[in-house]
This record gives C-alpha cells, structure tokens and sequence, in this order.
C-alpha cells in the first residue's frame, strides 16, 4: 500500500480495490474474480468495433472486429490477472483500441484459470486457438500474440513452446507489464512499491501458488521466461513503466531477449501503473502507449 | 435462498451471488456493487453493435449503436439494481440486443446512484438525458423508455413527472421485472421464494433504505408508482415471470395502468429468473421475451 495519491482513474482504481482487500484479507476467489473484472472501468468503449461471443479451436472468447479490420490479421489477447483471475471481459475493450490501432482483428481468449486450472493448461488452449487460426487459413505471420502482465507469460510461453516443437510461429509478440517471475524475486516490488498501487509480493505469491498448483517448478522456462532461451524468438514488444512493481520484470526480459539476438522494441511509460494501456481513451500516456505498439506492429509487417 | 437447483445461467449467477452474500453479511457496498457487475456475464454480446464512452445532457453512459439502426430512434436504458448497484457496463449488452431487435439506437445512463444520490436524483438525470434528446431534434415518439428492475421505476417515475409538468412524453415504456414497492409488500417475495434465486425481502430493503436516505416516502407516487395515476400514461409494456419474488409488482403495474386507460402489454415469462432477457444469446426465452418487446415496439410506432 502506498503513501501517495493516485493521479490517474487506474490508480484511484487499484486503491479501491485495496481498500477492499485489506478490509476483507480472508476474500474468497470469486469474489477476487469479481472484483478485478473492475479493470474494464478503466477504459473507454473503442469506437467503430463490433463483437461477437464464440469461441476458435474451442475455446471460448470475444472476437473483436473494428469495422476497417483487414480480416486476415489477427491479435490473440491474452489477458493479465495473474493466471486465475481478468477475463475476455474485463479486456474486450482494450483488446478493441489495440485492434483499431493496428487495423487488425482480435480474439481475447477465457483461457482456463488456474488453481482449477494450473500450468500448462494456459498455454494449451493459447495453442488450441493459434492451431485452429492457422488450420482456417490464416498466415503464421499475420498472427499476432498480445499478453499483459500474466498473459505475457502464456503469450511467450506458447510461443516457446511452438519453436521447441517446431511448429510455424506467430509474426510477433506484444507484453505490456509482464509479469514473469514465478521466483517473485524483483527487485522493484519494494523500490516501486509507493508507487505502484495494485501488486504487491503477498499478492503475487497467491498467484504462483495457484499457477503452479499442478506441481510446476518456478523455474522452469515455461513456467517463468526468465529461464528461457529466446533463440529465434520473433519480434518482441514491451511496455511497462518505471514507476510499478513489475518493471524488473520487464527490464530482464528485454536484456535476456536482446542477448538471444531478439528484435526487441522496450516501450517504458514515466510513473505509469501496472497495464497502464488500459486506460485507453481516458489518459493521454495511454493512447500513446497503443500508438507506439501499432506503429512497431505495422513495421514489424514491412520488415516481412 | 431455494431449496431448487437454477437450470438457467442466470439462475447459477444470482445462486453464485447468494453464496458471497450469506457468507459475507456485512459485504461493503463497494464489493456488493463489482458483484452486481457479473450481470454482464449473463450476456452475449450482441453482433453488429458499435458502442461509445460518452454524455447526454451533462449525463455519463455508454451509446448503443447496430450497424442498421434508425439514427432518428433512441431507446433510454434505465439499468436495475435497486437504484444503488447496476451500470451501464453491466446493461451494455442487454441495450445492444434490445436496440437490434428494435431498429433503433440505445443510450444506457449512468444515472447517479443511491445512497449518495438518493430519490430523486435519478429521475432527475434521466430527464436531463430526455430533454437533451428534444432539444438535439428527437421526436418524443421516437424515444423509448426501457427499464428493467429498479429502472422500471425511474422510467415510469420520470415519465409521471413530464406528464406532471406538461412536457411532451415518449413514446413509450417498456418495463422489465418492474420494482415499484417500496412498501415492500409483495406477495410472491414469499411465493415464489423457491424459484427466485436473488431476491429476498432484506435484500430489498436494503436498497429501499438506500433510495429513500434523503427522507422520501415510501408512499409517493413517484416514489412508489403503484400509488400513481396512470392517466395519460404512454404504450406501456411489462415483461415478468411467473416463478420470481417481485411478480406481484409487476401484476399490480398491469392492473393499475389498465384500469387508467393506459395501453398495456403484459407478457409473462414460465419459471424464469429476474431480468431474464438478460441471457439474450444464452437462453431461448430471453430471445424470445426481446423479439415479443420488438414486436411490441414495432406495433405502437405503426400505431403512431
């Protein structure tokens, strides 16, 4: 908990939330679930976007059409919420901004959570959609990965996973303040801690017990990406800022991809909170975070 | 609580709810108010819809708009949740599904909510957003009152006042699940105690309490509609169930309207949930009960 005021809506967001969570520690985990599916009052409706409830490869989830989409792109968003909470919900209207920005459709997949779910079930159905896409036609390069927070992790993860297993990969992956660590371990939990208004490490060791329920180890590279060798990983986003709990996280992905020899983009937003896209259409600093992701996506598209 | 088992997905969220609020009595209003959110999940999205973050009358909401709507015809959502809970992101797919069937546009209003806002606050805003539409060139008769809930109240409260005050009134009302007593009398609270599975007569007070916190009574009839007169009352439509606690409010709209000349459609719903045409896309009635509303509409705008 921080001693500062929020300045921006996610921020005053956050601290509702832990108003909340210091009043009721014991909170059941629907009523978690319940509470960050809050994330959407941060972001305005995208205009000129259109949806439909269905699901791809059999999993179920928000496909997301701007109406000038070219139908042949598509993102998958993989939404954050520490791998047991969020929803297609709670992200369909960032998914949108993103989609409209990049002229491309989108899928925000209800992935199963965890602790129900545990690792690897994340990942499976991420593949499960990105086989069915490419089953229907469309081209490897023209699909995008998009995770924030703990959809970076099932986003690079999957993406690990097809190289390893020689399959076709996706043309790039996007991370907005990933969360990665599974050793809970970053150094800016407690550097950034009176400014970031949302995680804490309590919090984010409730989320790897969950994840990794199933009996994962921590580090196990696809379990936590910072074990990872990024050899032939495609062109990689990242957005984070320097002012939440998580930058470290984002810092080591970005030196470890580089040194792979990754084609990295690191996008850092100044005393920004956590996934602070989502506040598109009401922060400035936000709409500029989604501009700077389409731009490195339509060049990412002239470079193939 | 019911002893019976929900067959329908509205039926297992309100059963979700009830587990949280026996277990959490003192639940704060904050928490109770992301519960009432989950409404959304009942919801498909509907297709073809576009949406937009914006302001009617100085009055924040989310506008509605399929891709073939008449631009010249407004539906004024009054979300439910007893005045205190509910949103527009929580009706935001309802509206979608009601104006595609209608062929017209929607705006869901962010009405101010109780108890911050108690009586009449809400009725305030929603004229705020009518006489705005008028003053931007709506016909009255193109716009339409649709409230399910505690919105059925707003709707026809505030249409009891520009009746009151010599205004020009819409062109009709359509109510869903109509709660109207805030005596707190109804006879089905008890009845249909076994096949409702939100509504409990607490639970309920609880929010008249929250509505009347600036000292209104019970008994007025803007207040408590079933104390009005309905005369010179526009088309008035009520869809309800059978099996749900506040049947009996909705029973005595019908005869109170009729008996005062108003043009009443009363259609019953067999064993459903409140709100039910909040599962449209999920449960044929709730496509059913949407389509008949539709029917309804088309007729009283020939009618015109």
């Amino acid at each position: 908990m921080s001693a500062n005021q929020p300045t921006d809506l996610l921020g005053r967001i956050y601290a509702e939330w832990t108003v909340e969570f210091e009043a009721n520690p014991e909170m059941s985990l629907q009523l978690l679930r319940w509470v960050f599916e809050d994330w959407q009052r941060a972001t305005t409706e995208p205009e000129g976007v259109t949806y439909q409830t269905t699901s791809i490869g059999g999993v179920p989830g928000i496909r997301v059409t701007p109406l000038d989409a070219d139908p042949a792109q598509i993102l998958l968003v993989l939404h954050g919420g520490g791998f047991a909470l969020g929803s297609s919900s709670s992200h369909r209207k960032l998914a949108g901004h993103l989609a409209r920005a990049c002229g491309a459709t989108a899928f925000v997949l209800d992935f199963r959570l965890a602790p129900e779910h545990p690792y690897p079930a994340q990942i499976e159905d991420t593949l499960a959609v990105y086989r069915a896409l490419l089953a229907d036609g469309f081209s490897p390069a023209d699909v995008t990965f998009v995770g924030d927070s703990a959809g970076a992790s099932i986003a690079i993860a999957s993406v690990l996973r097809l190289r390893d297993e020689g399959e076709p990969l996706p043309g790039r992956v996007a991370t907005m303040s990933p969360w990665l660590d599974m050793e809970n371990s970053g150094t800016t939990i407690e550097t950034n801690d009176d400014t970031d208004f949302l995680i804490a490490r309590e919090g984010l060791q409730g989320n790897i017990d969950r994840y990794l329920s199933g009996g994962a180890s921590p580090t196990h590279p696809l379990v936590n990406p910072l074990y990872a060798d990024f050899t032939g990983f495609p062109p990689l986003y990242i957005v984070a800022s320097d002012a939440e709990s998580l930058f470290h996280d984002a810092q080591r992905l970005d030196a470890l991809a580089r040194a792979a020899g990754v084609d990295v983009t690191f996008a850092v937003g100044e005393g920004m909170q956590h996934v602070y896209p989502l506040q598109a259409g009401n922060l400035p600093e936000a709409d500029q975070a989604i501009a700077d992701l389409a731009a490195w996506y339509t060049n990412t598209r002239k470079d193939n």
